[in-house]
């Protein structure tokens, strides 16, 4: 038998070679074709299947599709699994994954019984493959009850605190796990560069470096060692160049040049390939009029061919089918799987019937789709099956995941809200309060574990919040716990308008605390047609202003909403993302002094309505003018800005070298001291400017970065390396190269010149 | 002597052969080398010439150069011509081009004296070889006083009338020769698809058909038959993609995907070359990192290669010095020259000093640019000066054009901004006006020329609009002079505020004409922040509603300015655009119902602050859900919309065929007839949809229109030809090319489905 099995090997190697036709990019053949154990496992495996066993592979349903209810789209509550239609599922069309939730969070329990009732049936069928249940557990496994959840990504990213991330994510692992599952649909590895888009609070900002950096601790977070029951595969989405729609909104058409998707898009999920995340899930949208899911050139050529990834490539909700409905390149379903699946998909996220299934065994049949294409996707499938060790353990069982939900779990949520929350004023010094100080907390986002937490939280859209997360602090509850504050509502999402009552209460207050933003949402639920403040949300902070107490303005929110008009009215802003549900806790710590604010921007914060431009922008960005025209880069605040309550100097910035070959490095150090008196965590940013080159080049662009705590008094070297990686950049030919010449180091407002021979 | 010229033209074609080297595309050597009269004498010319010479003809400097003033950037008022600076320009540095105006228009007169100074100058030169002078003359020779000026390009767009935009661009070449000068630089031939771009208005609109068709009737009308005395040189600009810089603002860069260039912006260009355009100025901004000035790609292998264009590349102003300072591709000056002159450019718009000539000739002289590249440059700008007949005539004298600012030229330009006035909103048919209704006129656009004429006119930014044009009428001036209207300001663009002079004169009147919009400008100083109505203006519209008298609003604007919060306050709208000196006079005639609206929007007028889309937009710009999202496409008014003040019934939609090949054709014919009681204009307008192809398709794109004259009663049959151009876009892989398949053609709301066989 081992003969056959290499040579089953050889021909699914083969057929991987056969999808890749760019001869101008590295080949599939030149990623060397290891036969590890688990691939000939798999391989054994796939000799045995029938043609419906491999198909059925390829098929993800979701819950509802198997579960009591009026249909195949919603789910009756309670939520009870329906034994016919799990019976159709697992042995009619022998699907090899399930997702999502009936709608509403489960227990431990509740997860852990149902998954159990898929690996039992999957164990009767005769090959006995368990299924793979994936989840968006984006922060923490938010779709279960007691779960610990974390600040979102954005605010993540604030914290430029690597290992931070890493640890949440493990964690996030751990309560997957102890959830059953397997699989998260986590991170996104899109830039947030677009400050319409919806789901710019599910990335880690706008910066390149940052992005790659912060989804590889991530990814090593969920992964670990893969095998361990600890851990769960990573999901690399949106493949690509998902998060900079053309009109703002969720899944509506991009235009992204090559050299562009090169340069800024493509690096995270390069990153996060070569750090070894195993799933891949597929943009929804088009890229200069070619839906994603359609393109063979992104999905094999680029994805396969030059990233060299082996992995699971997953579409995203129902997208084969939109092909047809929505972008109109396939006359119809049939045709949309055809052209998906040659284009190089693995598995669809059908989600709610088994149409797929029906049409691609016809599709193979009608030799249309090779069934060299379905092995490979398939052995794909089964090795991450295998990986997770879904062979041995297909169900993890809750009873031995005994820190689920524990103090110890909510500690570092907390410490991640703490070190996210950005300071961006703080006129005369107004921050931290003394304690007794008497507080008026007020506004929209001031009472809701909503906007704390934001979508993908207990549900969808996270509007059951304040339901499932009652025990948790919203901030009027955290600053009335620690004493001496009261809550007027003001305004609300709902409608309510009370200012007056805020007003009465700011009179006999010392200081507002300034409660603005947004209500959870997330993809098109989230599009809007405006992110300048709402009108009443204006209203409330100008009557307040009126009373000429101190206001401290704190933004909930997922974007950035444009408020200059009221900027100026406030003493103090904190930037606060959707800092989880220990956010409110962390702001009672850090209004008061206990600790110490050190997050920072990661994106540019707009002043304007109409004048949207990334941080790291070219030159002609800036085109200086007389102050009668608007040609200037005026940014609210900048990527980058957070401030501190105590003070950091930076000196003694040192070159190991001013010149450097290519195969070089320069080592970059600084020292930086903290001259105040209290203690503080700094985090330490690195740009680089090339000075001249044959693309022009950004103003600056990030290029490291390093979290520090330094008690007061203290001084710390820092040091960065510098090789030709860092001084690079996509040229005209899609070539990543770096061009001698001269570069500029800035650290704060430190600077030195290197030059690449 | 003639077997040298033959020999030196082989040359000459060789060395444009050898500038083209994309393999993939049309190469160089498919163009014709038809060895005509003035190609001869070109190459004769050529071989007699100094290096110094030849890189003299390339070099282009701005009138305040060689003008007595400060210095290069100023001239003195009143201006005068330095005899010691017009010497050393013409013949120390040998320049062959002069632009634009000393700060203020000139007379005929001033402009003949001045232009023959430099042809006498350049008769004394060994080569006499005359100047071309060029200037913007883009609705008119605006530098000129007592010029007929016609509305701005948009306002032409949405006349939807091809024969009235030749003619006004004939009327416009007539003046311009009349003012002594031979080269205009226009149509701008860019699409209008970015509503914040300061210079929108200066297209005609969004639209690919629209904009090409446009864009050939005023080429056409420019240069009549060449040589003419009576036309000039067009110029199309700007080459290439400069419309849809990523923030909106001007020459700030742009990511423009090669489809997307090909698909949308490419179109218009290559129509113009075909239609005979001789000149093209280049795009000041950089498409996906590279600055067209520096792009061989765009510049020689598409331009040359591709479009066939045998004319003169001139930079826009300052261009290749901004390849160094601020687009930082060049090291130096010298590198940036070196740097565009390979690229392709033949005329250096330099403009303010000689450094581009010096350092040209080391350039040549060092090897880095070699003499065939100069020759081919030369030869270009020599043919033009022959084919416009500077040779024999290098001055044309105003005594000859008597028609200059007739009444003739007059009725036209009102003519045209009658056929611009769009009505966009006539609830319960407020219009037109009853004779003897008594109006108040209000709005900080009702009572001056600057918002009626734009930025171009008169001097850079509009700004002396109302000292050159007092002859002509404001909005407040036509309707007092018509009688019964009285005029109160409200707000102005200079910060007046007495709003409530406005509302008591509101009043005691029946309508009010509330004209609001923007201030005049063009370029970088046109930048905004915000293209939301400004506080003020909303404010007046407020409280004159409260009068609750009836409001007609007239917008007056170089870009759609949001203003749905005061939408339904008004009811009426017209979108007046900038119509030129007889729009007043022309509202006039609309409000009181001596004439009949046929205007309709050339591009798409944005309803809310963040949700910008085209109105060729894809299927997934508009996902279909509940109210709550606002994932829809919500326009406040839509490409094409336009209404009259009679009816136009549709019937008898029908077809040659419904089915062709590709070499085929169908006729399209629509009955349309008056069925109101009034004669009217309607532009019939033909959409093509294509129902699935391997490109998400455009929901709909014009590919037809025609303006016809109606009296009350009459029908007429319009006939369209569908023919495969029609039924084109460009696929994935660059190529233009018409799929098999469905295709449905609308009328208004008749619908036809045809197939590609």
């Amino acid at each position: 038998m081992r003969k056959l099995y290499i040579v089953l090997l050889i021909l699914i190697v083969v057929s991987c070679t056969s999808e890749s036709n760019n001869e101008n990019k590295k080949s599939m053949s030149e990623v060397p074709a290891v036969s590890t154990e688990v691939d000939k496992k798999v391989a054994a495996l796939i000799s045995e299947m029938t043609l419906e066993e491999k198909v059925g592979q390829m098929t993800q349903i979701t819950l509802d599709v198997i579960t009591k209810g009026d249909n195949q789209y919603s789910s009756s509550q309670p939520y009870q699994l329906d034994s016919a239609l799990v019976h159709k599922a697992i042995h009619t069309y022998k699907v090899g994954s399930i997702l999502n939730t009936p709608g509403v969070p489960l227990s431990r329990q509740d997860w852990y019984s149902t998954i159990k009732t898929f690996q039992d049936e999957a164990a009767k069928t005769p090959r006995q493959i368990p299924i793979i249940y994936g989840i968006d557990a984006i922060h923490g496994v938010n779709y279960t009850i007691g779960a610990t959840l974390f600040p979102q990504q954005i605010g993540l990213a604030a914290t430029f605190n690597k290992d931070l991330v890493k640890e949440a994510a493990k964690i996030s692992a751990y309560e997957t796990r102890a959830s059953s599952i397997p699989w998260n649909f986590s991170p996104v590895l899109g830039l947030g560069r677009n400050p319409l888009w919806p789901r710019l609070w599910e990335t880690f900002g706008e910066d390149v470096y940052l992005g790659k950096t912060m989804g590889v601790a991530m990814v090593e977070g969920y992964q670990g060692t893969l095998g361990d029951p600890n851990t769960v595969a990573s999901c690399m989405k949106h493949y690509l160049g998902y998060s900079v729609p053309l009109s703002g909104k969720d899944r509506t058409p991009a235009w992204i040049p090559e050299r562009e998707l090169r340069q800024y898009f493509l690096p995270a999920f390069k990153e996060a390939v070569d750090a070894g995340s195993i799933t891949l899930m597929i943009n929804s949208g088009e890229i200069n009029g070619v839906p994603v899911h359609a393109s063979k050139f992104l999905l094999t050529d680029v994805l396969r061919g030059e990233l060299g990834f082996e992995g699971v490539a997953v579409t995203d909700w129902a997208d084969i089918n939109y092909l047809h409905t929505r972008h109109k390149v396939a006359e119809t379903i049939k045709d949309a799987i055809k052209m998906s699946v040659n284009a190089g998909i693995d598995m669809s996220m059908v989600p709610h019937d088994f149409e797929f299934a029906e049409l691609l065994v016809e599709l193979v049949k009608e030799g249309s789709v090779s069934e060299e294409r379905i092995n490979s996707a398939v052995s794909r499938i089964l090795k991450v099956k295998m990986q997770l060790g879904l062979f041995e353990n297909p169900v993890t069982n809750p009873k031995d995941y005994p820190d689920f939900g524990s103090d110890k779990f909510a500690a570092v949520s907390k410490r991640a809200a703490l070190e996210s929350f950005t300071l961006l004023k703080n006129k005369d010094n107004i921050l931290p309060l003394e304690k007794g100080t008497k507080i008026l907390v007020t506004g929209p986002t001031a009472n809701t574990m909503r906007s704390l937490n934001g979508g993908w939280s207990y549900n969808w859209q996270g509007s059951e919040a304040d339901n499932y997360a009652k025990d948790m602090n919203t901030i009027s509850e955290a600053f009335t716990n620690f004493g001496n504050a009261t809550f007027k509502q003001g305004v609300s999402f709902e409608g309510e308008n009370n200012i007056n009552a805020a007003v009465k209460a700011a009179k006999e207050s010392d200081v507002i605390l300034l409660c603005l933003g947004e209500n959870s949402y997330t993809e098109t639920p989230g599009n809007t047609n405006s992110i300048l403040m709402p009108k009443d949300q204006i209203e409330l902070a100008k009557a307040l202003s009126k009373t000429g107490k101190k206001i401290v303005l704190v933004l909930l929110e997922g974007r950035p909403i444009i408020f200059n008009e009221i900027e100026p009215l406030v003493d103090a802003v904190f930037m606060g993302y959707l800092p989880g549900n220990y956010g409110a806790d962390a702001l009672v710590d850090l209004l008061y002094g206990i600790e110490n604010p050190s997050g920072r921007l990661p994106i540019n914060y707009p002043k304007h309505p109409h004048a949207f431009v990334n941080y790291n922008h070219k030159h002609s960005d800036n085109i200086a003018v007389p102050n009668y025209y608007e040609s200037d880069y005026d940014q609210q605040y900048e990527f980058g800005d957070g401030m501190s309550y105590t003070n950091f100097e930076y000196s003694d910035l040192s070159l190991s070298a001013d010149e450097m070959d290519e195969d070089g490095s320069i080592t970059v150090s600084v020292k930086v001291t903290n001259t105040g008196k209290r203690k503080g965590k700094e985090a330490v940013l690195l740009f680089i400017s090339d000075l001249y080159a044959s693309i022009t080049p950004e103003v600056r662009a990030l290029k490291g970065y390093e979290k520090i705590l330094l008690e007061a008094g203290a001084s710390r070297k820092v040091s960065f390396t510098i090789t030709k990686d860092e001084l690079s950049f996509v040229n005209e030919k899609l070539e990543t190269v770096a061009e001698p010449g001269d570069f500029e180091i800035t650290i704060r407002d430190l600077k030195k010149k290197i030059k690449l021979k």
